[in-house]
């Protein structure tokens, strides 16, 4: 039981539930007909121009955002939560598992940068 | 267990299982050190060209893909994956739940754009 | 005076002319200490953005846009500006003479693309 | 002649010389065909994503690029003008002169913030 709740939990928000759900959105509304791929690619880049606004003039900003205030916070979540929703939407649109391809990446990625040995690896 | 398994799977790829598969894979690096935000939020858009590349010249694209071969759509995948992870890895660093903020961005959504009511939604 | 007039007008507006007014722009406003590279670059980022949201939902647009209010190719001139005088200041802050990068890149282009034989070069 | 010859230098080059040379590259190749304003729109955010990749890792980046080698100056300089030569096509295509509008935008700008009164200006 415990397992299956944490499943479903908020903190375990999977990608093919956001697909699901961007799909019942348009459905619901007759959007279908406005994604098109290269809609919802320019619709995206829209999106990273809106999140990148919020770090223009900021110089760096230090992890974890210390001295943001909450609305400020939130507003981030929102923007950064436009990209990935439009990116969960396009990948859909173009047949591809995103979750599947995600976990394939990181598989080449470990790859092409192999992961140092540790210093208790050299021990023996 | 078939529960803990079903959520393991590849069909049910959490965000949070994303995040964690990308802080480990920094840590055994040591490359949490050039992980500031705008490091980042660079590196996503950098993905995002890249994504762009694969579009640019072809006009508008059908819904999935019809005559591409196997590798356009692998690295289409890879593509689509490298911006997901940066926005993965961006929004742990920022310190968001990006699933927890995808949710309630589409709540907002819905608010906003209030689906239309269905024929048979009138007929009473 | 003719030729100096015409080197005035704004039929030819010289990319040094946008970077010394950007350049008088920021010094009056003294908002030299915001234009750090990665500032401008996530400024101009966002310009970009704003000019894909322009064409987000409209699926191909015919050149010269038919069809489109005058307010709409307004608006469409100050975002295609919003991006050009962003990245004339983020050169400027480089050091790096965009003008002259511009015709060396169209020679690179030129070696890299050489244009076909026109059918009255092969006559001889 | 004079006139025309500082009009035609490196240091003066105007927005309308680069879509002219736009044009007549596009011609001499027979690209015009793919230069549909997406696909330049599209080609110039995967431009956009190049120039970013340059600044990804580096933290801040110091004016002027001190320590820079040369060889990363004429790439950086590359990549600002990949970016200038499609937005100046894009524009062509779109019958926006940009220039004109660039110009535009800044006594816009120049409306939206005033520039604060000079300390000498306040002496009488």
């Amino acid at each position: 039981m415990a397992e299956s709740k944490k499943c479903d939990s908020e903190e375990s928000v999977t990608l093919d539930l956001l697909k699901k759900k961007m799909d019942d959105f348009a459905k619901e509304r007759d959007w279908e007909q406005y994604h098109s791929l290269r809609n919802l690619l320019l619709a995206m880049v829209g999106e990273v121009g809106e999140l990148s606004e919020i770090f223009q003039w900021k110089g760096e900003v230090p992890k974890g955002l210390p001295g943001w205030k909450e609305e400020e916070r939130t507003h981030l979540g929102e923007e950064l939560s436009d990209v990935l929703l439009y990116l969960v939407r396009l990948s859909d649109m173009c047949g591809i598992d995103l979750g599947k391809a995600a976990l394939h990446k990181m598989e080449l990625n470990a790859l092409k940068y192999p992961a140092p040995l540790k210093n208790d690896d050299h021990r023996n």
